[in-house]
């Protein structure tokens, strides 16, 4: 309906143009129309996408992870600078479904990043907000590709190392890099379980000053844990490192390990092999959200199933049974 | 249809109180009821497992894994019997997705546990089969209840821990037991990612003769791996131990650390709760599995998929347009 099309939006070909010539501006107006949640927005979104689609994946996709604290954006910050001195454009993204109830834990602070954020070369974005991880993870994805159509070769994203969202960012990115602190044994940081099996690389993060001896030893104690992990399907042996973003320690040492993955996995398959998974995977996992959408996301059936669960939980029903049943509602629901 | 009715079907009653009064044969019968695929079947299933539901649930729940070779029969053999001596009843189920393919290969054998199978407080009951892991993983949970109904008050789910299939049973044990062998120093064993990190407890098999001096070193290096692991949500740090079933090694150890297992969780409320939260997430998975049926069971929705990924990995549509175009395709299939 004409009355919800907010009065400020260019044509579609305006946003398309503006993005493959890198335009920043631009880039960002188009970012607000893939985070848009009002329909017209979502049908010119589409249009956008599909025009830049062939633009893009020409990057490096890397997310990072770790728990509040651990020294994110200073890493991030002195990184993407490390980067741009290299020669490359960076985007810096983040997934963080619950940033509307911690108000922009990540990458809203503007005070953060201050240094790279001043850089021409650097494009740095707050979270978008959601209700969903799954609409949430769609828009950053989404973001990614209008970054790489705008020419950005190297995209960080990144993610509070506690929830769910740390599969998705993997889901969607070529290397996971996880930052740690060396901590006192057997501290366990508020890793999630599962996390550090899809790390391709530990940083011992803030190894300067009196953490310098402590870092070095955390650092074998991960090597020797990931020693008995099983293998990547990339054939890559994840990497354990320490880093200073003080003392811009070891910086340097963690690109040249994520160019020599990038070697590694274009020259065994795994690379390309891994995006095409990567997408094909977006396609179902959109689908799958959607379906349960159509299914759980009328208020009668939350009530339905409440009441449901606690007749599971006092033995009443037969889980079984309770879900045939919901089905048989469902089907008669379309018929 | 009557036509399709297998004439050898007792009364619902008879099954119901055959298993309540712990009848093996007619527990057997019950299983293959419930691992039918005949309609008729599935409605006589639903009204048996309704109606002994209240009597299940009073065991504990084991699931064991390992790769094939790493003497999981003889394990379970050594294991079942230690039980049965200390007075229990043990039944020994398992998810074997493949079991179509690789023709029987886990329970199969009858030559298997032999000394196991003749005693009368051990039921042994070889995998179901299935096309999906989900409707495999519902027939062995339902037999599970049943054998807990006929007094079986510790079931063993064996899985072969290479694939999907040990996230279905350790979604529906209480506790999870890998077994590893003692290897070359990094060798891994074909144990997928993540399976380690749902372990309870790791035991290196095969620990006697020539092997006792590895084992002990693996068993000092799985521990400092465990060591830096994130802490499980049940509050119970994952055991890691030695056993061998020639010489009867180590076998009661384990069963006395699933007994303080019980005791710890059973006294933080982790036991209930784990519990009460795999039965909900049973009825979430299968109306979900049910949902996906619905909406990929068709041939020509195969086809259009297929195509479909060929465009996506050649970049000619975007993942999340072709997800929303079958959504809508699938909508209107039911307008």
């Amino acid at each position: 309906m004409a009355i919800n099309k907010p009065k400020n939006r260019l044509s579609a070909q305006a946003y398309i143009d503006g993005v493959l010539s890198g335009n920043r501006v631009i880039l960002s107006r188009a970012i607000t129309i893939v985070e848009s949640n009002l329909e017209s927005d979502k049908a010119l979104a589409k249009t956008i996408i599909q025009a830049i689609l062939s633009a893009s994946g020409h990057s490096m996709r890397i997310g990072i992870t770790g728990v509040p604290g651990v020294g994110k954006s200073t890493f991030i910050e002195a990184f993407g600078k490390h980067l741009i001195t290299q020669g490359h454009k960076v985007a810096i993204l983040s997934i963080d479904p619950s940033s509307q109830r911690s108000k922009g834990s990540i990458l809203g602070d503007k005070t953060r990043m201050e240094a790279l954020s001043t850089l021409e070369s650097a494009y740095i974005r707050p979270s978008a907000s959601g209700d969903t991880l799954g609409g949430v993870a769609n828009k950053t994805a989404e973001s990614m590709l209008l970054c790489e159509a705008a020419g950005y070769d190297i995209i960080l994203i990144e993610t509070v190392g506690v929830g769910q969202s740390e599969t998705a960012v993997h889901g969607m990115t070529d290397f996971f890099l996880l930052l740690m602190l060396a901590g006192a044994g057997d501290e366990l940081q508020g890793i999630k379980r599962g996390i550090m099996e899809m790390a391709d690389m530990l940083v011992i993060n803030k190894a300067d000053g009196d953490n310098i001896k402590k870092s070095a030893l955390a650092c074998q104690q991960y090597k020797n844990a990931l020693h008995v992990f099983p293998e990547s399907d990339s054939g890559w042996t994840p990497v354990v490192t320490t880093a200073s973003s003080t003392t811009n320690t070891g910086i340097d040492a963690i690109w040249n390990a994520i160019t020599q993955y990038k070697q590694l996995t274009t020259n065994n398959g795994y690379f390309i092999e891994n995006r095409n998974q990567q997408q094909i995977r977006w396609m179902y996992n959109t689908i799958n959200n959607e379906l349960k959408q159509l299914f759980y996301g009328s208020k009668d059936m939350a009530e339905q199933l409440t009441e449901l669960e606690q007749k599971i939980t006092s033995s009443k029903i037969a889980p079984i049974k309770a879900a045939q049943d919901m089905i048989e509602a469902f089907k008669k629901r379309y018929e």
